[in-house]
């Protein structure tokens, strides 16, 4: 018996996989890569003095609620701290409103297996995150891409989209976005336009799934915190399903997030993470509660926002030195992501075949596109690596766009 | 507005909640409640002390991968870890064949989704573990119950079903099976039927997935080891999914466990867990690796085999004293649970109310059902409460059978 193909579910003969896992896989395999691929946290500002103090005291209490089974709704005074997280970024929320996940991903997750029929359409950016185009694909969703301009979203193209969703008799139920510096263009949604889309969604009995795991990275030289404003915090009428993580602000190992959405439908995601996983990491949870309560992510928020902005600086004048106007971006107001358009005659798998072989790596643009377009774009990822790195990577990059590479 | 059913897919709408679950729910919410409801290991052995010292040095460490993502497959050195703990159960696997998983009930859960097509009959034991039954449901499987006898499922009943299925023009995938201690009965299944199952499975070209949470757990005063081994050790032509927790061995909080299944499938089970969870718990993993391989899992066994079957025979004399002949359950030869039977006149529900005015509480045993029988068992754990609770449980649980609160 080698063939189990016979056995597999139609949901099983068509997974999608994240084209940003794989790339992960890509980079584990060899030596000396430079990985601007996957959205890593930079982990030389991870706290590891307050995690360790933190664990130890966690440890020592031998309170078994700290290593035991826990409620799927998530370790109370983690959701009570995580209310205030939410306040802080002004939103109002009850408990009854929220739920923690593993990680944002598996709020998206969540939202797929309870709201997508198959055949449903959800509305995404053009591009948007691969993990939420791979998990809607999963139920069998149909994708539709809304054009983004200079201020996010296009409200034109997307009533129109809509429009033409409604025509061909299909329901589109969910808008999913994410508009603080987003995954993967950096882009920001205007503040005008947010209460548009909300009004939108409104009007057009919409739900939108906000996911926001880089609101706080916002960068002070040409953006403030008020231009990260929630659509959430204005969420009078309970449109809006908030996802928000740990990853960025404190370490991604801890599969932490948790998502603020309608009681009833959060009474909905607790019943279908029963049985997805019983309940998120239990000691993970008692520590990210700590970590919170204690302000380490409060503290720690300034360092990671002039961290970022600075390896933003560093790649960008790298590549503008190295590649001159050959590439070009819109200036990242915040994030991990430098959004690149490539010039002509160039495609961005086979730059990446090329970029393979001097040793640099990246995401193709196409894969963040849910209607095949995207070929002439790349992500570049200057979070995780050093700034030796992004400038050795630079260097990688111009390299593999030489007319003797081009020939290879 | 209010009402958000609209929204809901079908999977959303059929949500099937874990009984064990809602049984927590309760417990949480009352103050001098003795719970024999859900199977929670004995904090008292958590290996607190080992645990601790692990954290410190791997938070000392500062090594970026203790807190980064990480590959969704899970942490390299804990799956060659979990190599040698499933050849210690006889077990040989290759690590193509592995993926690390949020907890066992993650790995039933991304069979569900791989594997079953809305439809699909998925056989189990009856009764059988409620995670599954929930797992399986959301996927709109459609589960039939095979009869359990004293050493395991029956196998005439088994194909008898198989038959029936086939004549409805119904797929039968998977057989799902909990051969040791089994999760509600603590039923073992016998040797000699271990190997029949898995020669029925070849001629009926159907999947055995192995569920062995409890499988080190035996009591030794009336069961031995090579009784617990796994159908997977014999699975010469990949027949087998099996799946491990280290849960019931270390502490449930960690949510790690594995899978071992033909490596075509374990990429499949790869690419759904990306955009289920991206990855289990970092640190947890890294945690969990260090304890097994530093022994602590090991040298904890035997203890915590002496300490159930202890509370197992607590359990057993203070029901025995106060019950009588009333209730009749057969000896547990491993694991966490009593299977009881009640006397005529009386239902696991009736029962059950007049126990939480009490202060004591269980699992009804219809839960575990998968037919809508069992109302005349329930399912009492001896695992997590200690000695005297377990005295003082019994007590109530006599009280709730007098004929005076039968009245109320």
């Amino acid at each position: 018996m080698t063939d189990y193909t016979r056995f597999l579910s139609p949901t099983g003969r068509q997974l999608t996989e994240s084209a940003i896992r794989r790339m992960g896989t890509v980079v584990a395999r060899t030596g000396d890569m430079v990985s601007f691929a996957p959205g890593y946290p930079d982990a030389s500002l991870f706290p590891w003095q307050e995690l360790r103090d933190i664990s130890v005291e966690l440890l020592d209490g031998h309170d078994a609620n700290t290593l035991q089974y826990g409620p799927t709704r998530g370790y109370r005074p983690l959701l009570e701290t995580a209310l205030g997280v939410l306040e802080s970024r002004s939103i109002a929320a009850s408990l009854e409103e929220l739920i923690v996940t593993s990680g944002s991903q598996q709020g998206i997750d969540l939202i797929a297996r309870v709201l997508v029929s198959p055949g449903d359409v959800v509305l995404v950016e053009l591009p948007t995150f691969t993990g939420a185009i791979a998990a809607f694909r999963n139920m069998q969703a149909e994708l539709r891409g809304i054009r983004l301009e200079e201020d996010g979203i296009s409200l034109e193209h997307l009533d129109e989209v809509w429009q033409q969703v409604k025509r061909e008799g299909k329901t589109a139920k969910i808008l999913y976005l994410i508009p603080n510096f987003q995954n993967p263009t950096g882009s920001l949604l205007g503040l005008a336009k947010r209460q548009r889309v909300l009004e939108w969604a409104e009007q057009r009995d919409i739900l939108i799934v906000e996911d926001d795991p880089y609101g706080l990275l916002y960068f002070e030289d040409v953006a403030t915190e008020a231009e990260t404003r929630p659509i959430s915090a204005d969420d009078r009428n309970r449109r809006v399903l908030y996802l928000s993580t740990v990853s960025k602000m404190l370490a991604p190992g801890f599969r932490v997030g948790w998502m603020k959405a309608p009681a009833s439908l959060i009474e909905r995601f607790d019943t279908a993470k029963q049985s997805t996983d019983l309940t998120s990491g239990i000691l993970d949870q008692h520590i990210v509660h700590e970590a919170l309560r204690r302000g380490v992510a409060d503290r720690l928020a300034p360092k990671l926002r002039d961290l970022y902005r600075h390896k933003r600086d560093v790649m960008s004048k790298a590549i503008n030195a190295r590649l001159g106007s050959r590439l070009s971006w819109p200036t990242p107001k915040g994030g991990f992501f430098l959004w690149a358009t490539l010039p002509d005659g160039y495609t961005d798998t086979g730059l990446l075949e090329r970029a393979l072989q001097h040793g640099v790596v990246f995401v193709v643009g196409s894969a963040f596109h849910v209607d095949g377009s995207g070929q002439n774009t790349i992500r570049l990822s200057f979070s995780a690596p050093s700034p030796e790195r992004i400038e050795e990577g630079a260097k990688r990059l111009a390299e593999a766009f030489e007319p003797a590479s081009l020939g290879l």
